[in-house]
């Protein structure tokens, strides 16, 4: 039966408040409008920013809301005006939009070869609403009270509305779905960090802080790259087999060099520094040692972690004026509606190497979202994904 | 009379501790050991590096010591072993040394494309001392105590002795010496900052912060560079002619908006900030206007300024993770002693456009500087060269 035009009742898991468990309750799913694209969702997974954001530290965050953004699904339907995806089609929703391809006024971000930070939406999905008419496309089906988006992806609901702009296509019609919606943020997003961001070049020496999906996606590209020397740095050493699997040659635990700061230590262990770091764990102070590890003349560190609100970085300038680079990333800048569908295809054809299944470490029932949480902040877990059936 | 392996008596402005005037005072000039060049400076101007240590700001300066590092002279003899320069040679002494062309065993930073940060010499340049045996070639001549060496140049003397590796030959026999001595610092820096460090493109907006000449010398670069808007940003409103002299668009006086942070005037300015901008003051606070006042997306900022040792730069990290670059220069990233002689050449077949008298606000007798860094510290002042004799 089509839901076509009309409202779907379904179950999501909402946060109602920061700091509280989610609750799987029945939503109200507006029909999409001009420019919007309802997704049945199949398969969530669970990142970081999800658990910052429920954690109350994302300032921009607006509760009740419909968390997650890390997804792949099935397109119900599509509003008015829609020309880029159609009922049926398998998609990948991107919380960092791209509308160069689609739009008769691209925003300046989609049309500069530098910049992945698509406007075209991002007023709208940063207060939680659709752009249409500034209102959500969730109400609560117990008393009808609106429920805000979030990232302008929302997936865990079994169905979501995003704005056209941010739908990727699944076009290899292999591709499991259950394994590429990690394309959505975590893994995308360390590759890109050190394909685009960086630019690892073969025989660099690499420091990777922060070994959870995002940090090992970095070495997996770092190792892709041709870097000579891995260093992955995580507090918790149960860490360090997964990161050695990875490609990783080294380990630093810096909770064992008391007195200590991480930067010395890999200072020390290189020789003069790293060519390239990449900050994962998003904690200001381990970002300081990140760029203080970076060899003079060269390194370039890259923020990828998402740092409390109100915290800061600091750095002597004169680590900056010897030649580092501080840089960061957001979606490890693919511009994400082009970019996915090649990810999906490299993943396909790239056997073992690209293989997404070493980042799956849980599979769930979407209705164990709160014990997937607890798997995340106990660091006992890469990537959870969550079935909605 | 030839003074070949001989000591010389001449004069040098000598500083005899921070915060005091110089005093122009007899010294002993050793010969040049092994790797070692004597050069009688001919022209030295003075650069804000200079007050900066005379001020007692940089940590590393030591005391007694000859300062200057913008000058240019004749070898009057070698030491043993050195074999790229003669006596007789018009050259150019640069802080910023270069080994790979001369050296067996060349450091890693002139075998490595990114990086101008030569490491011959740096340990004993930054202790004063040559690096033959660890001294100085200064004495006093009243009573034989050791003066030390300044970046390992020393250009406020009659005579100097330093490094080959320090030595940048002026091939151009027309070249005037009392104008490409500026090349050996602040020009240069400023030029290297906007096109090598930053890669300005054509079309680019712009905003430069502390017009000194380093300062107006990366306006020029960004006109050269085919930028099309320009901002200057001075506290001190005299500068706001001289700065659209050399191709600034536009003027902001930070004192005239109490109140509101100069990042936010020039975001506003610009409709969304500005695609390069480069700090040429050496205060924190300015460092982190100026990465705050680039774009979103792809906006690069530049630390060229020197601060205050202890101090620390700040943002938060989202300016980067939103795709800001945090950078900075060091002699503008030119590897020295092979790119002074291109800018010489640049310099002499520019005609107008890389005409370097528009740097040159007053010309002086050796004798009167302490005059020359009075007129610096009041902001009177672009370059003051001083001629020795
Ligand atoms: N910039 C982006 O576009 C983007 C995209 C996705 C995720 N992120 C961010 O990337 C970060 C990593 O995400 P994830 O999903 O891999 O998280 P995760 O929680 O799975 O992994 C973080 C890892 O950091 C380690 N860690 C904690 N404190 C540490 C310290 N002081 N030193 C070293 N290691 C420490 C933890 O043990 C854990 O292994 C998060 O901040 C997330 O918000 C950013
Ligand atoms: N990185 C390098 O290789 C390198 C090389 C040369 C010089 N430097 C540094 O570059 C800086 C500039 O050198 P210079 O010789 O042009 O100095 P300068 O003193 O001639 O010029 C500095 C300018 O900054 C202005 N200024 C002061 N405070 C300001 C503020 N808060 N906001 C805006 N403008 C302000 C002053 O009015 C002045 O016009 C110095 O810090 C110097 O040490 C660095
Ligand atoms: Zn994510
Ligand atoms: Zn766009
Ligand atoms: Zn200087
Ligand atoms: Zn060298």
């Amino acid at each position: 039966m089509s839901h076509e035009g009309k409202p779907i009742t379904c179950k999501a898991a909402v946060a109602f408040a920061p700091k509280q468990p989610l609750e799987v309750v029945d939503v109200v799913v507006a029909p999409p409008q001009a420019g919007e694209v309802r997704i049945k969702i199949m398969f969530t997974a669970l990142c970081h920013t999800d658990a910052y954001t429920l954690d109350g530290f994302d300032s921009e965050g607006k509760f009740p809301c419909v968390l997650g953004h890390e997804a792949a699904g099935v397109v119900e339907s599509v509003g008015s005006g829609v020309t880029s995806c159609k009922p049926g089609d398998r998609v990948i929703p991107c919380y960092q939009a791209y509308c160069a391809d689609i739009s008769e006024n691209p925003c300046e971000h989609c049309l500069h070869p530098k910049s992945n930070l698509c406007q075209a939406v991002r007023a709208w999905t940063g207060r939680g609403v659709m752009k249409t008419d500034e209102k959500p496309r969730f109400t609560l089906a117990r008393d009808g009270s609106e429920i805000f988006h979030f990232m302008g992806t929302s997936t865990f609901s079994e169905y979501t509305v995003v704005h056209e702009v941010a739908v990727a296509k699944v076009n290899n019609d292999a591709a499991p779905l259950d394994k590429v919606c990690l394309l959505g943020c975590g893994v995308s997003t360390g590759w890109g960090a050190v394909h685009n961001t960086a630019g690892v070049e073969a025989g660099s020496t690499v420091a990777v802080f922060g070994l959870g999906a995002v940090g090992l996606a970095c070495i997996e590209a770092a190792v892709e790259a041709g870097a000579r020397q891995i260093i992955g740095v995580d507090t918790n050493d149960e860490k360090e087999a997964i990161a050695r699997q990875f490609g990783a040659t080294d380990f630093v635990n810096p909770t064992k060099f008391p007195g200590k700061d991480t930067q010395s230590v890999i200072v020390e262990m290189t020789n003069g520094g790293v060519d390239y770091s990449f900050e994962c764990v998003g904690n200001v102070n381990v970002m300081r040692s990140a760029l203080e590890c970076c060899r003079k003349g060269w390194g370039t560190s890259v923020i990828v972690g998402v740092a409390a609100a109100g915290t800061e970085i600091s750095t002597r300038p004169f680590q900056l004026v010897t030649g580092r680079t501080w840089k960061g990333t957001a979606f490890g800048g693919y511009k994400s509606r082009v970019a996915v569908p090649k990810l999906v295809e490299k993943v396909m054809s790239g056997g073992d190497k690209a293989n997404l299944d070493k980042y799956i470490t849980h599979r769930m029932k979407f209705e164990q979202i709160n014990e997937a949480f607890d798997l995340l902040h106990a660091g006992k877990c890469l990537r959870c994904v969550l079935s909605m059936d």
